[in-house]
């Protein structure tokens, strides 16, 4: 599925995550403030990488950092909803994986919302770019479209 | 139990909502930065009172607006930890209820942090204090310890 | 200049918000969130749009919906920084604007992360896209590139 | 000025920040939302002791962790007002600091919120309570009041 087309549904990733929204959430028009959705992006794929060992935010030697982000917004989000986020990974190269998420409103099997980042993965105190290790190359590769 | 006592534990409590930690709630040290586990107050409380058709933020009249909040916080929480809010209301005057509210890191039971807040009950344009409504009193006294 | 090329200059902008950063931005790598970023992008636009008295959040029959954003980031912003962001509107169609916002870190006039949101016109109430009033145009048009 | 009268004013703290608001930082109410002006307390204090090198947030052997926060709120802030944290120190222990910081609406002389924070100084490995060193607790005393 090009990332273009209209609104995917859950069939279309391969890992899923459930957030509680918040009350702050919520922006003056009462409804989620399209920044919020970035952070459910994070939760979600940052969430299953922890979770699986594969990456130590804490004292691990190398890290992923963010170098491009970006979402649509098809229909609202608001609190109290509950948002499962659909993960997929679109690209894998030597240092960088590219995610697909979808975020899913309740019971709804179309997303509300739809968005990508791209990970590098870097050796934490020089920063620069390093080659994805054997073992979370082959954990992301489960996530493949 | 007084609020100034140590940690509270779940039977302290009379209801629970759970909350999914997000990746940036996390801040330089590792650790759920101290101003998140206010948002999960505002989130345990109103999450309660918007499921229950008690507060209508889209369109009521009367609202409820915070006025004193407070947190002592025992032990660290941290991404990807589940947190398990624990809500009792401490005080119910005419137009102000006080809450307290323990954070438990996933399945512990002893608070990872407490705090209170205190809501008024307002008239959404003028915003002045009105008195409560009557089942709006009735089941916040479900939570009363 | 296209979006697609290297990082902006602050002469590539037309209108400049300043913005200090918060402890709560940096996240675990020491640095700020790539979620922060477009609360950045939010608040210089709607700065802008409601010191002018364009729109009116509280009680306009009309407002600004987002539709799509995204961001590269090309190097690190960090608590305690002061953000500038760089406005200029990319795309002024009948009922959206595309505006194009640069971040730039303390006295840098090389842009640290380059983003985009689209703003769609909407009644507040149907929630449908209605054609950019006339004065709103006029000023958008005063941001185009 | 005991800390339970009513709103402070700028003359009684010690050191001031300015903080710009932020779009999200608006509630479904039109105002900021309770949560966010412990953010801008973290942000004046934090901002303070970073520029002066007092703590060393990346790398620095000891760093102060936050025990206990509280605030009241007297009248609303919104974006796109923007913030004045007043900040002096109230008590000054072997270990820890207690802060108190009053929130400024623009050119407002009284405060629109006021609250504390205790901040106890840890070694950042052991997060293990230590004494404040002597050029940090110099430091400090010229904000007390």
């Amino acid at each position: 599925m090009s990332e273009r087309s209209g609104p995917s549904v859950r069939a279309d990733y391969r890992m899923f995550r459930t957030i509680q929204t918040r009350w702050m959430d919520n922006d003056v028009y009462g409804h989620m403030n399209n920044v919020v959705h970035y952070s459910l992006f994070d939760t979600a794929v940052n969430g299953w990488l922890v979770e699986r060992r594969l990456i130590d935010f804490h004292g691990g030697r190398t890290v992923f950092f963010v170098v491009e982000t970006g979402c649509r917004y098809f229909s609202e989000l608001a609190f109290p909803d509950v948002v499962t986020a659909g993960v997929k990974v679109t690209k894998l190269g030597t240092s960088s994986v590219r995610y697909q998420i979808g975020l899913f409103r309740n019971d709804e099997d179309v997303a509300a919302a739809e968005g990508f980042f791209v990970h590098v993965f870097v050796d934490r105190t020089t920063r620069k770019a390093t080659p994805i290790a054997p073992d979370l190359r082959l954990a992301l590769d489960t996530l493949s479209a």
